[in-house]
């Protein structure tokens, strides 16, 4: 079934793409969602690139359990305002009641400090430097396949560190060396990084970065999070350490996420009115060869020089598509929709010529190459697809940044064509309210550091505190 | 503080082992556990073996959700016989009481085979070959670290075939060229492989496969098993096709699973009274470096060679435990009780011989070595180890397989020392029955293809139908 192009239709575009491509399905229970072998090969590498440079780090990985009992949620504030209406809760097991009801994991900040507390004692034991990827679970109103779905896969980094300097490092480390690193380079997802304001902050966090990438429907996506927590769960759960100057001190936290939503924004940087198009470090399938031919002999020919071929590829993954009884068309269009960067096409004519015909997803280029040159042709192809999405999609990104000049002209653009506006902000909560009122836009990103830009706030007039960049966001 | 040897407590000599090594501890809602990192590397390690076998026998990983209609596991009539009593039940979520309460996974046939009904019309469907990695929750009444938690970590695999002879095959090799073949090659660990009694199968199988493996307490440990489903799932989830013959018929499945129970197992094979002994394809850590020195001068000289010989090492998996105010004899046992397999001593005495001490912990030999030769020496030991903790497993399993003449030395032999007793056996549950009582022994395993051995049933004295193993297990 033909896509609903971008344009006309972008939701109906993705979710056809979803499905038409294998990647994931809704499955029974509300919200939650089956991640199909072609998604969840995309998964495993994403989640690879992010594990190298979490463990590069210096983190190591663990495992806490997915049942909390519900009273260890209430002990930190603003933690269980904003967890406490998500969270599914589990009231029987073993064919009986429980004395207290156990809640399925949103996120593990609760478990993973009361635990701490048994884990850190002096400063000798500082830092931990801990992350576990597994599932959790949050009830949401609107489902989303991977944007927001009920389950979802992640990984969280917990880390404990002696001093706020230190914790605010290792949330900025994360954000900068691991999370944008792998998301540029592995993704080739641009994004642009930076603070949340109050509004948008992690419940229980001091401050939460963000990457933050903008889709082809010019809606920005957060990416990834990363928080620097202060001491209000250190103090909720007794986290104490007798410091190098003999005083107990309440251990500095951070916590920081990626989950299963980067597929969705995998999706949805890449994507044209065709289907997928994958990173080819992502890519699951990497090369796809469609062999041509009508008469047996000519089958015998191509399939030999097929083998010759692939043989001649190594440790690109490649996949042969020599299904009978679909025309050369059909499978092209298939493959084109699940994003595989390159397709060798190889006929009897070609053959002859001693040439394959080597077609580019990204940009549609098709060109011949000499048999003996394909195998050096795909490795340098392999590498400058890579580079060309990140470059079309950083383009993209750009030419969607706008500097409106009033307020009329920032809602403007924001409504049409959409995209990241960026402003002087105030630092007032109204402002940001009267935003979003008018136009859906929350504020995606401020400076890492705040300074004071010069100018005014475009909503209320009030000096500039900082500059925003705001767009409507998934 | 000292572990209890083995011969005096095993049960306790393994809980200290867990705990003092670092590899998990009891977590707070009951029967839960927290993994610690170097129990979580090891499985990460773990995973791996299972992982690479798993795709290269041609599987690909998905993923089903955790949470299930509970009204779903009701259509398997001995599935849910077998599984009910243990599942955890979430009948609030979202702040709202469920209209449906679902179920936590405890295994996912139910929900697999229900979304399998969408994914297969023709025989040109099948097979499906997939497998998951995740947690399940079964609610156990006795709880221990790895060996049986509330949750646990596993992968399973659910495949789905045209006809019985192909779902057979698949089940058998998965057993033998994935289960066995990664416990032998990387856990180092002996099993004997066989079908199971039908007291002892899978609810739902028409026959389970099942690895079993010895521990040092000559108890039985079922390390991974391997289900021939049939269409009892198919039939009760609906799953037809239409075959090559045009005629609709019911999808064959298996299932089969590896859990982090063989953490547990891999702990309880290679442990002696000093603490874990860890193959070193297992090992986070394969060699620990200790450099030993008093002056300033001398520690200067020494870590200059250390630094040396880590450079020389290459990708071996090196720490450098240079911790100040600990004692060179207080490392040792350290890192002895965590099972790292090769362990270097660096004082100024073997600097001036140009050497290193070279120790071994699978068996305790001690050795200097010109530093030149360092790294050969450990490349080369390190693939001793993993042979030689293999032999030593074997051996003392072999050691412990009995073939009794009569019910009273069977009966003897179960009791002390322990190991596995092959016997004729009629084939009768009383007989199964009787041997439980007497004591605690179940089948373990059948040979793959029954044959009657000749013989008699050396419980009840009829004909012998099949050669039994039989163990006090796990």
């Amino acid at each position: 079934m033909a896509l609903p192009t971008q344009a006309a239709d972008f939701p109906g575009w993705y979710q056809e793409v979803v499905k038409q491509a294998g990647l994931a399905e809704p499955s029974l229970a509300r919200g939650t969602m089956v991640i199909k072998p072609y998604g969840f090969a995309i998964w495993e590498r994403i989640q690879g690139a992010f594990d190298d440079r979490i463990k590069a780090t210096g983190h190591e990985n663990l495992y806490f359990p997915l049942l909390i009992p519900s009273k260890l949620l209430d002990r930190e504030a603003e933690h269980v305002e904003g967890f406490a209406p998500e969270v599914a809760v589990v009231t029987h097991a073993g064919g009986e009641q429980l004395e207290e009801p156990l809640i399925i994991r949103p996120t593990s900040e609760t478990i993973v400090w009361a635990t701490y507390a048994k884990w850190v004692q002096s400063y000798r034991d500082l830092p931990l430097l801990y992350n576990q990827w597994c599932n959790v679970v949050r009830w949401e109103k609107r489902p989303r396949l991977f944007l927001r779905t009920t389950e979802f896969l992640w990984q969280e980094g917990h880390t404990a560190h002696e001093t706020a300097d230190e914790a605010i490092a290792e949330a900025r480390r994360i954000l900068l060396e691991v999370y944008r690193d792998a998301a540029e380079s592995v993704l080739a997802m641009p994004v642009r990084v930076g603070r949340k304001s109050e509004s948008q902050r992690f419940p229980g966090a001091i401050d939460t970065y963000a990457m933050e990438a903008l889709m082809r429907d010019r809606k920005a996506l957060q990416a990834g999070t990363s928080h620097y927590l202060g001491q209000n769960f250190s103090k909720a759960y007794g986290v104490k350490f007798l410091g190098r100057d003999g005083v107990e001190a309440f251990a500095e936290a951070t916590s920081w996420g990626v989950s299963t939503r980067l597929v969705g924004g995998v999706i949805m940087t890449h994507g044209d009115d065709r289907g997928l198009r994958l990173p080819p470090l992502l890519a699951p399938i990497q090369v796809v060869i469609v062999p041509i031919y009508k008469s047996d002999h000519e089958r015998t020919m191509v399939l030999d020089a097929t083998t010759r071929i692939v043989g001649s590829l190594g440790r690109v993954r490649v996949k042969v598509d020599d299904r009978e009884g679909f025309r050369p068309g059909y499978k092209y269009n298939e493959w084109e929709l699940k994003g595989v960067p390159i397709r060798l096409e190889l006929g009897p004519k070609d053959l002859a010529a001693g040439q394959v015909t080597v077609a580019r997803r990204d940009n549609g280029d098709k060109a011949p190459v000499a048999e003996a040159g394909v195998a050096a042709r795909v490795t340098e192809l392999l590498d400058e697809i890579q580079r060309s999405l990140h470059e079309q999609a950083a383009a993209f990104r750009d030419a969607h940044t706008f500097t409106p000049k009033d307020y009329e002209e920032f809602t403007a653009v924001l409504k049409d064509p959409g995209g990241f506006a960026e402003t002087g902000w105030c630092g007032d909560r109204a402002c940001e309210d009267r935003v979003k009122a008018d136009t859906k836009a929350t504020i995606r990103y401020l400076p890492l550091d705040p300074a004071p830009p010069g100018g005014e706030c475009l909503v209320c007039g009030k000096p500039a505190a900082e500059t925003a960049a705001w767009a409507v966001a998934y």
